[in-house]
């Protein structure tokens, strides 16, 4: 006998029970339409996941328990298995908080079915407490539900038996990280197996990271093969966020069949009711739908990076109300990128370039601007700063009274502080007016390596509702360009000029197109900091060094071959570039980091809740200076 | 036979092995002239606690080991108990980091000491991951330890013990949390004791919060007597950061006697060497210094508040390299008490009061300003913003082309944008480059009823280096202030006038002194608003709007009596007022917050690390809305 089986991959929103409840009622309803036997939601699909300690408010927590009956007493006809949060309030969390687990619950025919232990519902085993992850913060496990009812995790992981049309299903359920058996010390879905479970059903609520769903496809893959299971994964859509970072959500419900292969999957980032018939005997998947069989692959990661970021971006501004875009417009490629993204989401007329040149702003870039406004028929302005700038310097040479000695004295400004004053001229001043008065969100134009070394002021380019390309890498940023001119508006909309000069600030004599431009080189440092920030074990100093002695340093980071020795020409100056960079990136752009807007957040580690981090003062390992000591006597006796 | 054992409560610097490590053999050398017999140091003495993701630094923690091998290489002729990380590179955290224990080591003339079970150290039992800590993030528990090992956590708990002048201790240690027994399903001290542990010792790195120490003596002071044990309790000083925020931590590192009592205690936010002898037989103890006998008492709370941010911010500062700071100076009393507490931390020299009038200020506040000034005999400077916000309203009136329909437009300004056009003007263009000219870093003067609300403008009155006064109410600022004037400058350096006027930020003309003052009524609303971020279950509309009705929501909040019906007449003004914060409280001011300042934290709760939040749409629960449904018809029939 073959059943129907339906992943109601939705957008969930997080903190809203009432919307998602709503929608996982619609997709219950067209499930019964469609003949659906078991439909699946995703991990927390009632409350959402990402909601800060909105789990420590009681009224909150209740609201999901009523909306978790109405989906109940919806389930006539058909097996429902949801993701919501179940408390117990008889118990408390290891902090004194209300109990609470990250559940799943299964229903039929408006009863809640219990599991074989005779529990209401699966808690997640495996809570997930690294990157932005906190489940442990706010959930108790599955090992601590079943040691409340004296029974043991061995024991403890049986299977919920639905009976469909005279048959019986055992259905071992998992949350999420409970098939990421990777590093733990059990595997939850070989305890399933072992209790009897004949399909895995995974609930998800898994942001999009890059590479993260090929690896996916791998783990679960490799999993139903060695159990020799069907295993059904549901994810949500929609997007979420930690204050800091914003994560899309790329859905990607699937399902494996026992021979490991995808039989059937739904898109990313849409939300759908996939459905797929399974026959117990046989063991046989069949999608009902041709396109549900195509697996989306991974081979441009550029045209998935867009898909994300296009999406996150848009779902963050619906959410946050925002209907307009202010950016500045400087003629480089961050702020060109990102202007394409915008007019590509909200439209030309919703997206206003500011271009607010001082004396240091070439004839070029400023040209350059005005072609990209042009070319994507934005709203477009040109505020010049030089008066704003030249009337606060005049202020900030006012004398200042010492109310003790008496006496008046004047401070002194130097060409750092010239430049900050007019990049916060811009920011906070036109940007943020315009901002106010257009009705628009402010972009913030940064890319990470950027905001790695906080290259960038304090609320001058560093301001914004969020960071759209914020983590992404200058190489990934350019990359993104000529995806935009050639897939997305399908001609040059950035002038090809903006690829191809160096990028520069412009804030002085020195650093202006044609003359100097930033002090990162990119095709090197883009590599380097990302070593410190994304390796899962963090690259040092020290590490840099023994790479870089041991001349593998390109390859441990993927740059270019013989870039290192062509950029350095001493060993010292190798160091000193090591340690200038390290030294910001651990030092004020900390500081900066902190003060910063929310970065929508793709790669395996993004600033924020998901690179935690303290103002220290800058290390140097033992072994690092020893290295180095080394390595400087050695080049000066030669 | 009686011993002498020591405390040595110091200052670690998180992240920095090498200071901390010549810190602690300093310690021990000077114990060795006291001829101490036992010195206890903090909880992750060596590391420091707070240090974000630098966890996953490999060579940070080879660092860390190795120090710990010194500190052990020196206690030649003295026990030596001290926090450190204890790694294990042949294991993994679930995380697939290198396996990780927040540990405590016990070394005896050069070599470790063993616990009875044979293992090289002790691993923290309870890790709490609440609040700003993130303990489950980085470490596993003595539980897996002992997993690993097969040896069950009831059989683990055994002591360490050491020999002294041929007399046996046995000592039971424990790190911080693992004293913290209320809420766990396990109490650690009592599996010591059933180990056969005749001194506790618990080595902590414990930040200060308001009325915890009190809490301690009391948790602590029950566990000694219930075990009629000794319990010592060795504490850190100095600060440590998550980032967002800035954590005092004050010592008070003390011994409990099996009576419970306190039998010698060191001062708050001071390194010392705790001193006592402790007699086995008797098991009595005594302090070496009169002093030490006194335990702080916490009767005035704002004398401690005082305390705890004067320390917390003057290491900082130190931290930081910061020498100066400026600040604007409004003539309000949250300014006033900031300027009082730098200048009395970096003498009046170092501190620029920056007075920034626009046409809405009044001249009673520029004249209070001005006076807190020569009574601080601080520097001093006034600087009219009228020029540059006409300027910039003039600019922002640029003609707009819009490259589509290929016409010029204009925005519209209203009084709102007006206002913050000012607010910025003053931040982040004169504040911003008087620090950068002053070289001083920007102190944000905003109290936590205004950054609750988001009651304060981006990149205006909301930027600075931190917010000192982020963490208190509005009524702990007024309180403050007097002290500061009573008991610090024992003279009225802010003027009488400021504690008076009602506090306004004079933005435009009905925002002036004397005519309409801030929206918020403190009296009430900071009491409301700290039930919904400082109550342990975050208080909700709900709970208020039930309280309302049962009419002890004063007594629920803790503000005045009588006041709710004086400020409200009528249910449909509550909800309206009670709706219009919660919704602030909710929606733009979490998006200020993000992008707010590290915040100085003293409170149960702090935002930030402390109280995660992300940005949500707000949520009433289904029941707040039956209740004001219900209670809004009554009064619409009366």
């Amino acid at each position: 006998m073959s059943i129907k089986i339906a992943c109601g991959q939705m957008e969930v929103v997080a903190g809203r029970p009432d919307f998602n409840t709503k929608k996982v009622l619609q997709l219950i309803s067209q499930a019964k339409n469609e003949e659906v036997d078991i439909i699946l939601f995703p991990e927390l699909a009632v409350p959402g996941y990402l909601v800060g300690d909105l789990w420590e408010q009681t009224a909150f927590l209740e609201d999901c328990k009523t909306f978790g009956q109405q989906i109940i007493a919806a389930t006539e006809g058909i097996t429902v298995i949801f993701g919501n949060v179940a408390i117990d309030r008889k118990r408390n969390n290891k902090d004194g908080h209300i109990r609470k687990y990250n559940a799943a619950f299964t229903a039929q025919n408006g009863k809640l079915i219990s599991t074989e232990q005779g529990l209401d519902f699966v808690a997640k085993t495996l809570l997930p407490t690294y990157r932005m992850f906190d489940d442990s913060r706010y959930f108790e496990s599955q090992e601590m539900l079943l040691k409340d009812k004296r029974v043991s995790l061995k024991n403890g992981m049986g299977s919920v038996a639905v009976t469909i049309r005279g048959c019986e299903y055992k259905l071992g359920i998992l949350l999420c990280e409970d098939s990421w058996t990777e590093n733990y010390p059990l595997s939850v879905p070989s305890m399933l197996k072992q209790g009897g479970a004949q399909i895995l059903c995974n609930l998800s609520c898994s942001p999009f990271t890059l590479k993260k769903n090929s690896k996916r496809h791998l783990v679960f893959g490799k999993q139903a093969k060695e159990l020799q299971l069907p295993l059904i994964y549901c994810n949500s859509t929609g997007i979420q966020n930690t204050g800091k970072n914003i994560y899309a959500f790329d859905g990607q419900s699937c399902v494996y069949g026992p021979d490991g292969m995808v039989k059937a999957a739904a898109s990313m980032f849409e939300e759908k009711l996939l459905t797929f018939s399974l026959d117990k005997e046989s063991a046989k998947i069949r999608a009902y739908s041709a396109e549900d069989e195509l697996i989306s692959t991974e081979d441009d990661e550029t045209a998935i990076l867009y898909k994300a970021i296009r999406y996150g971006t848009e779902h963050f501004l619906k959410q946050t109300g925002i209907k307009r875009m202010v950016l500045g417009a400087s003629g480089g490629i961050d702020s060109a990128v990102t202007a394409t993204l915008f007019t590509d989401i909200l439209g030309p007329h919703q997206v206003l370039l500011v271009n607010m040149p001082s004396r240091y702003n070439s004839e070029l870039t400023k040209n350059l601007a005005q072609q990209l406004a042009e070319n994507l028929g934005c709203c477009y302005t040109i505020v010049p700063i030089n008066d704003s700038v030249a009337h606060t310097v005049e202020q900030l040479y006012t004398p200042i009274h010492n109310y003790t000695t008496n006496r008046d004295f004047k401070v002194e400004l130097n060409g750092l502080m010239y430049e900050n004053i007019q990049a916060r001229d811009r920011g906070s001043r036109l940007l943020a007016g315009f901002s106010a008065a257009f009705r628009g969100g402010i972009s913030c134009n940064a890319n990470k390596a950027e905001i790695t070394v906080g290259y960038g002021t304090f609320y001058g380019d560093l301001i914004g509702l969020f960071c759209p390309l914020g983590d992404l890498w200058k190489h990934q940023v350019y990359r993104l360009g000529k995806y935009i001119n050639e897939y997305v508006y399908k001609r040059k909309v950035i002038p090809e000029l903006i690829f191809t000069i160096r990028p520069s600030a412009e804030l002085s004599e020195e650093q202006t197109v044609g003359k100097g431009g930033d002090p990162l080189i990119y095709t090197y440092h883009d590599y380097l900091l990302r070593a410190f920030v994304e390796n899962w074990e963090k690259a040092s100093p020290a590490e840099i060094l023994k790479h870089y002695i041991e001349q593998d340093l390109e390859a441990f980071l993927g740059c270019k071959e013989g870039l290192v020795s062509l950029l350095f020409p001493s060993h010292a100056a190798f160091c000193q570039d090591l340690e200038h960079w390290y030294n910001v990136f651990t030092g004020l752009a900390v500081a900066k980091r902190i003060q910063a807007p929310p970065v929508l957040s793709l790669s395996p580690r993004a600033f924020g809740t998901d690179y935690r981090e303290a103002q220290l003062t800058t290390y140097y390992s033992l072994e690092y200076k020893e290295m180095k000591d080394k390595l400087l006597v050695q080049e000066r006796l030669f």
